[in-house]
């Protein structure tokens, strides 16, 4: 496991809990790798029946590491052959029921991978936001196709494009979480759900889970973006969104 | 018609009541087998515009009758060649606008139906609910793609999988229905409703109507998920859940 | 240009406004027809990169001109050669994103052409209708797709079967449009949205509405909806519908 992410296994519940919280959980290459490697194991270990994604500190995650992303753009390998990407596929691919808890910051694939869970509680006050086009770049793990069928092609428009952020509260309402509850209960209250579902019937979650979402679509729609995905990291668009970012500066596109 | 299940068809509305309240219209082979038989005689009769599903006593209906699903799991005559299927296919199958008034409980299919409907007015304090994993069971009448595309996929999983009900004000916020009302005032608000609607040009509702639903997909959903159900059906775990549920205890998986 | 469609460029943002308010915008063919013209020309014209539909006077629109409609019927020029099929099929395959501005009426293509728009401001008191049934005909402008996606089945089912209406509140709590304000304020808000999105990166906007909605089965859908409105159109259910309209009287069917 990566030193960030840290993995326990009771009652049928694997919890994976982000834990680099001096950086607000941005999530790292190795921390993906980890991610996507815990999930895979427990797809066929019967000891678990459940997966809970939680996090150390006051932010789920601030998404991807900013330059963890600059490094992506220079290098040769590409960046669908990247541990992100192992990580998005196992979310789609995944046939355990996923639960999080989320309070705080959850930016980028911070709140795209909610899209993938199936129970998701939040702090009232939890701030989620996907502002792709800010930084020059575009949707990613198929939110291009979830965001817009829960929200409405609309509002999630303005979470993409003007990087229009939503509370806890907001998500609850809008149908992204189950529940918005105050900070300090969100984790207790995703961990009580995770333990009840561990206490269902496996054979029974597993085929609803698969009749509920399509699995190959999902997973069509990550290859479909990765591609586009690539192409913005290494844009004009992207150099000079990076680089106003780092300078602390308007970008001038 | 089954004892259980009252027709009626004036001012170009059929009313099919479900009736039998001592047991809160819970659903036998007969009842789902009058309301196919009604509903395709239905299609081809001019002087039927609109059908309106009704229930006597206090619940809409508290789902399949739980004896009926123990024969079924016995019965050498598979499941997806029973009456239930030819009611889920004629629900996906009508040209004629269904419209539903419920009070009480919807339980399973109780809820499911109401997914296929094109208009729906309930108590504010009825109870909906599709626990299909509980009984180690899972979704049918396509509600495994309905459901998930009217209250997202993290709702709808609370509902299958954790047997999470909604209450009619939640359905109506939900769009699950299209208004909350006290009990009293439902079925003549439905009957009204229904009335409207057979004024209004047959030709054009039935053309909107196919213009907004595929039903053939819902057709392929239905069949798709009645095997999976059948299966169910005859599993361990279904033989577990219904056995803790008569004997009143937790089961155990 | 009509004279009843006024055109502007302003800071990256094309203004099109709506200006036939003796007739509460009710939209002609060559008003359809100035639309086509400006929204195909901003799609390659570089110093454009946002469209805003805007409205003089108290409606949105009143929707297709009625008199416009009955002559359809008549003209041996089919309705889908006509401009309101070139207006509709610039909107579904818009690049440039899409912003309106909305207060008083918005009726029939006033409103489905909503669902096309990336961002939607109306005011809180406006009044959206699509009525298509009430006139004997049939949804347009992919919303019998697009409608039911946002608003669900049912509350779509109401609004095109009965023309119930929703007002600009509702629209904002359903999705269909982003915020609703004040009346002097939609305007403002619009042109500030339109502005902010001229100011991101044009590139990254581009691909992310491209992954965001499927123009291919938005455009089939316009054309498939289209052959059933013709129909319509021709039917002795429509002439009975304008016939009663005009005279003032309840329809007979």
């Amino acid at each position: 496991m990566s030193d960030h992410v840290r993995k326990t296994v009771e009652g049928g519940v694997m919890t994976l809990t982000l834990s680099r919280p001096e950086k607000k959980n941005a999530l790292t290459d190795a921390m993906y790798g980890a991610l996507a490697d815990a999930m895979i194991q427990a797809e066929t270990d019967d000891a678990v029946r459940v997966i809970l994604f939680a996090a150390d500190g006051d932010a789920f995650t601030a998404g991807n590491d900013i330059n963890d992303f600059m490094q992506i753009a220079t290098s040769p390998t590409p960046v669908t052959d990247r541990n992100v990407f192992r990580f998005l596929h196992a979310l789609a691919a995944a046939d355990k029921p996923l639960v999080a808890a989320v309070t705080g910051l959850a930016v980028g694939v911070g709140l795209t991978m909610l899209l993938h869970c199936d129970l998701v509680y939040v702090a009232e006050d939890a701030k989620l936001s996907a502002p792709f086009v800010n930084l020059g770049l575009s949707p990613e793990a198929a939110s291009s196709l979830l965001l817009p069928q829960i929200i409405g092609h609309r509002r999630a428009f303005a979470m993409f494009a003007l990087g229009e952020p939503v509370t806890g509260t907001q998500a609850a309402a809008l149908g992204i979480a189950n529940a918005a509850l105050p900070k300090d209960e969100v984790l207790a209250k995703a961990q009580a759900a995770a333990a009840l579902l561990a206490s269902r019937a496996p054979g029974s979650l597993k085929v609803t889970k698969r009749l509920m979402r399509n699995a190959e679509t999902l997973s069509a729609q990550i290859v479909t973006e990765g591609a586009v995905f690539a192409d913005r990291l290494n844009s004009a668009e992207a150099k000079e969104a990076f680089s106003a970012f780092l300078e602390r500066r308007p970008a001038v596109f």
